[in-house]
């Protein structure tokens, strides 16, 4: 029971960068035995105070979820609390070859969950646009295929010394497709990336491995369950392919 | 692995009542260890010509989806394969006072899953467009209180002979709101419609549970896992608020 | 004023074609000067009573709208009305060297307006999935080029007489793409396609004005107002680029 | 011509409130007659310039869209060119009884259109979520009625000196529905909130009458075209209800 498709408005600031994020809220408790309704209001007041304290700014997504559960408890009891945050995420790159500076917007969902006994488990998804290009066609139609615009994600499940930056989520799923996309390309960038994707054919179930393979390198030593899913849209089709993978890292 | 988004056009009839029917379909399969790649335009293969073999009418969409993972299975090794539609559901009702013929729409997700030895299994969804209203506000407010427009879900997961008919589990979920809701409503209708959200106040988890004993007595005998979602779209609020719940029945 | 978001249900059969029609309505009047509030539920009404007398197979939708709108006009005064269906339409085709059938799904969007001492006015609109690759990369990088999936619409305005089938609509704009696309292709169609596509390289503003070329020529002899607007959802960018056009014939 | 669906990431500060933004953009233009095709390269690198020159904070989206459509003027000529920018706006506000602080956001759509010779014109509009009551069941039904979430908008058009704040036509919107709306409500709060939707029935055409009205008194002294929608989502209906309206003040 909770509440939903609630929006709000946050601050987080890590290394010097901030965000301001506004959220599409998803708040649940399962109630303890004893307990036969719930008070719906301190579910949004607790979030409401610890979000908008002397308008704070927070170090992650990550801590201020746990801070909510936190000051839902002192309100309310709980057996199971949950909070999910879905949101859309800006950082910037560099063009591959006129090096000019390009933003991206990548949409991220991070939902943290407390039981009663437990540490809290973070359970966090990047999602990012790429592309595919089809390698079987490639090899058997004289150097034509076709190609589309695909998306990746890579899903984290761990604790809080376990979940990685989003900026390292970004960059394991970015550099698991044919090629990385761009909201601005130069000519002699959209040559580059043109040739790349022609070198580096990939189905959608090879970028999902790749997800999973970078996620394994990039987050070793973290004890993390690990989901991936690629999805291509493709230009030869009206409907698109889709592939999913997972993989347990045990932290060694 | 597999393909989502596909759109494509069936036809069913059942006691006597044809439906022409627009799903968007997601199919997918797990390959068996010594299977490497997919051969994607299989699964779209079969599905085609089970859904237009002689522009064939189909019982039902549970026979339907068993049939298509049966036809794929002669074309493609599998270990388990999945086959969902989302669709709309247009069926008639009278109105509560003037006896006028409405028309309704609903939502519906039909699954099924065929795994190796085992019988398929369906997951079955109807989401229903109805009303709440706040007991808690009518009780200590003058009898003035707060009411939105609600959906309720009803999803029965089970064997093909235990599946109800779509039309039993939308009449579960209109009896579980304070009122159901009816595209046209003459003047006589609205008003006994108010009356009855007013005499019949109830919260989401309210009709969450209604929505499970309703169809625990509807589907008595039959043996399936239940899950209900009741969710407001609070009209003192931006936000909605939800509630789940979930029962086995053991079939006797 | 009027109802925005209501679901209904309807048959037209043209040609021995049955389709059943699930369409979103928007229905709207402008009331004159005398009428102060509006009756919504005689909207409703006249709309459902048009569509579901004797559960009728209409002719068309245009012919449908016209009825219910004549249909309000005998229960409720109004300046000008506007009733408005959006849907899904499917279709069957063939695939281009297998030749087997593959059943494709496009969104229309269908409007009559009727002013008082005026003809009604329709206003037709049929968006369907295809593809564009860059030209300008293909000449400029050794046969290398990008490819995406993309969208093209052709909207026609004009009187009963004029408007076109949808099947005709549905061909305009699946011959303005470097290549249609299909729910099914076997290796040799796909083959085919991606030739086509390397034969046929087409910017956005080249398959919008392919759109508007073919719709003057299969449309010739009708007094219509036309819209093009094409839209590809660029592989090597998370944006899409879109190109619009317009053209009005007289009839001769 | 131009680029849609790009999400890019941008700052505005005024009055010492600082917005990070991330819109999602649409930018066209109309070539002159002499040009053939587009660099549509040009439009994102105009874009993101202005928007990340020093990674600037910008006085408000109107300088930051004339300034952007100057940048493209000095590298693609245009006869016209138009910008447009939707996103979520985050807005605090207090609880009308226990004062709590409560945080709020509506949608905005932003747009800036440069024509040869003329000055910028700005298009704005601005959605807020409040609710409605119905008058006519208040009256005729012993003091029981039926009340719903509903969607109100104002939208301005004229040049920059004429555009009022985003926060004064957000108070322009809120205080034309039965009630506001609050993301956090305490009982006391919830009980104000009945009785006044109780004391104030309103029609969509009320809401959307009022909108104009208090958007007259608000801005008097600007020249603008106003547009107002009022849309109810009906509790005793599955389809929404609207009305729209329209006034041009000519700054005196």
């Amino acid at each position: 029971m909770g509440v939903k498709n609630l929006k709000t408005f946050l601050i987080t600031e890590r290394s010097g960068l901030r965000h301001h994020i506004i959220p599409t809220v998803e708040m649940t408790i399962n109630l303890p035995a004893d307990l036969k309704g719930i008070h719906m209001s301190r579910l949004v007041e607790s979030m409401t105070e610890v979000i908008s304290d002397q308008f704070r700014v927070h170090e992650s997504i990550e801590e201020l979820q746990i801070k909510i559960l936190k000051a839902l408890r002192e309100r309310h009891g709980f057996k199971r609390g949950e909070i999910r945050f879905d949101f859309e995420f800006g950082y910037s790159t560099k063009t591959p070859v006129s090096k000019k500076r390009s933003w991206e917007v990548c949409d991220i969902t991070a939902s943290t969950v407390k039981e009663n006994g437990k540490p809290a488990i973070h359970d966090v998804s990047v999602k990012v646009i790429g592309n595919t290009v089809c390698p079987h066609c490639l090899a058997n139609n004289g150097g034509m295929t076709h190609m589309q615009r695909a998306s990746g994600t890579i899903r984290v499940v761990g604790t809080t010394q376990d979940i990685p930056t989003y900026g390292s989520m970004i960059e394991v799923v970015e550099n698991s497709f044919s090629s990385k996309t761009y909201s601005l390309l130069k000519l002699e960038d959209e040559m580059y990336v043109t040739k790349k994707m022609h070198d580096n054919p990939l189905f959608v179930e090879d970028v999902c491995r790749n997800i999973l393979q970078n996620a394994r390198e990039s987050f070793a030593g973290r004890k993390l369950e690990m989901h991936a899913e690629a999805r291509s849209l493709e230009s030869i089709h009206k409907h698109d392919v889709i592939a999913h993978g997972r993989i347990v890292t045990n932290g060694e």
